[in-house]
């Protein structure tokens, strides 16, 4: 037995029919050369059968909202689940699967994870391998989304010839030291609460810090994101669009105005996210406000979440490509140093505080229309190297995340040889036609790379010179 | 607005993570002649777009667990999913997906059904056409096995060039009358009380009479069952094994014994059922008690569950197949005239009764040793008319029913065209390798037809000559 943490109870009272609460992964995979017709079937029984039982947190199931108990009960059975696609078993019908599957409930009288085969996806190109897909979802209670796809990477091989032994749920029987590492530490209560208390202090100074620099378009506080129709009341249905780009396109652009490429991912999603809203006619006056978790690592060690974020003012009421990338360039660069003050239990309190409007929706079933931030854009880590399940090569992973009420997109990425990865949550009666954001995202790529291509040529940068208080002195790009 | 009845609220608060309470059902389907290959596709979507709104009572969410509600969120994604089935896609692939959903508890959050088409299914016969699949699951508290077999077949069409033009959900918009006969009838709160106290005396008479006639074979009571292993406590792990086998075998047997097709079907599952339980060396001495709900109605009328029950000794201890099957034919007879005499009331209430082990077990968490019955073995109303979805002709129906703690094994039977279809629901941890009854009861049958056909050459038959106190006197025929 072990006690929730306020943490994992907040994303179990979070939950609702509308609301709920997991993380999942996509992870589409190609058919070796010469697979026998049951290569699928001889993987999912491989992992019926396995009688290694599953390791912490699989094993975990939810005891009167109190507690976390081993599951006596545990069944394979209720977990894993292997079907096909309906023809004609393209992408579309995937993201169809998986949206549906991510709109689901898990069932709280089970340990909260499941995981989905997927057989029968049609080639990426004509004559090539046929695909299958892996779709794993696991409650936010148990792991956040980073660990959950660190986990799954994982359980994978890094050679096309050293077979899979170990279903991920069970990857502790032989992986201990690296699966503690990813995932939170069970600590005493004393601990827990001791280390909230002592969060309390520089949680308040920070938002005392958002109202002193009310007023800066550069500093980001917690109250300035406008309404905007991306937060919007969520139903239960979701959406999930998935698409990978060339990572080189996005380092040759950081590279062209010597910024950071999760610069370039950020606006390009901000230019994308304004062509959508423009769609709509539903452009907000002022800027849409990103959440951004950042990793605080600062070492090579594999020690668990380190992560912080930041609050980046995306500039999408500027129509000029340029000056927006300026404007998100220069408040990511003021929010990581502010952030950087905090430990990891302040930035969860903190971000429990940007989450209150949530609770207070909750409790009193207002609808608060000021919001901390319009949505969350977040990495997750990927791979660098290729990754193999009993030879089938690992083509693509898409991060699925969550949505809240008045929080009704969510973009996350993650990077894998060298592709960016993009998976889109959202809400599809809030949010109508969000695939369309996977061609207005190649559009903004485009000009993108273009205009920056036009500005090496003639010498100019985003120089950022910012000085210790935090005043920026950025040499103005557009006209 | 309504209020739960007690029958509801005993289906509801029976029901956990290892005791789901909704009944389904399988429906196969051949693709007519020169079906497009989106056949199932169009199907899909017609039921996906359809713009009539769900009907009573798939439109309605509890809410509080007293009350029934309109659902105002209702979102058909949530309710309709479209898979296929894994290669290579036969009939056992078919039945561990339909296993493992039935098997999974419905959402409380919700209108409390679901349905699945399952297509890719392998043609019957080599050459012959390939086929697809639809689930039907929905909470016992809103309907019973028998309306919702009923409302599916009534969602069909008779002949392969109409079409169907609403999903079974919306079917009220235009069938109100026949949808209304097959449901129970909305009803107030003072009425249902009122019927409720009215019960009291006939049920207590019974049990009574069960009592007094404690000591006769033929005359099963309601503590009589012997305890075995269809009577264990149940995982939440389910197995569905189905199979059609010729109404005309069944017929054939009936009428050269002169006794009914029911007593044919009740003596072909308990002598498959005592193979099956010699194989695993567990017969109890003591003859296994079926509860078998009877169909009341006399007339011609479609109103409604006018349903009863009767408690059958299976003879399960009998060695000899006629021994066992004039003991079974007895205790139909017997059971028949004593049910006749109550009311549908006055029958959920003596149900009750008899299911208050459940309830005293899952109040206490003491498991009873006594139970009223070893297995229930009900009968669904089928068709015997060829039914059809646009073009698509139904090639069979099973029923998926309920197990409980206590009773491990559901044998459900519906008749369709010129065939018996037979569904058995089990617990896969209780009892192992339940799709081996399938094999049995084609060799009990078998059985039977050999020896009825000598007796019917000898001229002998199951005669029944009950007089009016009960008392048999019917001719021996076995040794």
């Amino acid at each position: 037995m072990r006690l929730l943490t306020a943490v994992d109870q907040l994303f179990l009272l979070l939950e609702s029919r509308k609301q709920p609460m997991h993380v999942g992964g996509l992870f589409v995979f190609e058919l070796p050369d010469n697979a026998d017709s049951d290569f699928v079937y001889q993987l999912v029984k491989q992992m019926q059968e396995s009688d290694v039982p599953p390791s912490f947190p699989f094993n975990q199931v939810l005891e009167h909202l109190a507690f976390w108990k081993k599951d006596k009960d545990f069944d394979v059975e209720h977990h894993l689940h292997h079907v096909a696609l309906p023809s004609p078993g393209r992408v579309r019908e995937l993201l169809m699967y998986v949206s549906r599957e991510h709109g689901r409930l898990l069932d709280r009288a089970m340990p909260l994870w499941e995981c989905h085969v997927i057989e029968g996806i049609q080639p990426e190109i004509e004559g090539g391998p046929e695909r299958f897909a892996w779709y794993f979802k696991i409650h936010h209670s148990l792991v956040d989304g980073i660990a959950a796809m660190r986990l799954v990477q994982k359980s994978l091989s890094q050679s096309p010839t050293e077979p899979v032994t170990l279903p991920v749920w069970s990857l502790m029987a032989r992986h201990r030291n690296q699966v503690n590492a990813i995932l939170p530490a069970e600590r005493s209560i004393r601990g827990i609460i001791k280390e909230q208390i002592s969060t309390i202090k520089p949680v308040f100074t920070e938002l005392l810090d958002n109202v002193k620099n009310y007023g800066d378009e550069g500093y980001v506080g917690t109250f300035d994101a406008p309404m905007s129709i991306l937060n919007k009341r969520i139903s239960a249905s979701r959406r999930i669009a998935a698409q990978s780009y060339d990572i080189q396109r996005f380092n040759d652009i950081a590279e062209r105005l010597k910024i950071s490429r999760n610069d370039v991912v950020l606006a390009v999603c901000a230019g994308a996210i304004r062509r959508y809203l423009i769609s709509m006619d539903a452009l907000p006056s002022k800027p849409l406000i990103a959440f951004v978790p950042m990793s605080l690592r600062t070492d090579n060690s594999i020690s668990g979440n380190q992560l912080s974020f930041v609050l980046a003012n995306l500039g999408t009421h500027l129509d000029n490509p340029l000056r927006r990338i300026e404007l998100i360039h220069r408040s990511m660069n003021n929010g990581k140093r502010r952030f950087r003050r905090m430990n990891q239990a302040q930035v969860i309190n903190y971000s429990i505080v940007s989450y209150a409007w949530q609770g207070i929706n909750l409790a009193t079933g207002l609808f608060p229309r000021k919001q901390a931030f319009n949505l969350i854009i977040s990495n997750v880590p990927g791979s660098e190297k290729p990754l193999y399940w009993n030879g089938a090569r690992l083509q693509s992973l898409y991060p699925a995340s969550i949505v809240f009420n008045g929080q009704a997109m969510n973009i996350t990425l993650a990077s894998y040889l060298d592709k960016i990865e993009f998976g889109i949550t959202a809400c599809s009666k809030a949010l109508p036609r969000v695939q369309d954001m996977l061609m207005l995202i190649e559009e903004e790529l485009q000009l993108l790379e273009t205009t920056s291509k036009e500005l090496a040529f003639k010498g100019i940068t985003v120089e950022d010179k910012n000085d210790n208080k935090g005043n920026n002195k950025t040499k103005k790009l557009a006209p």
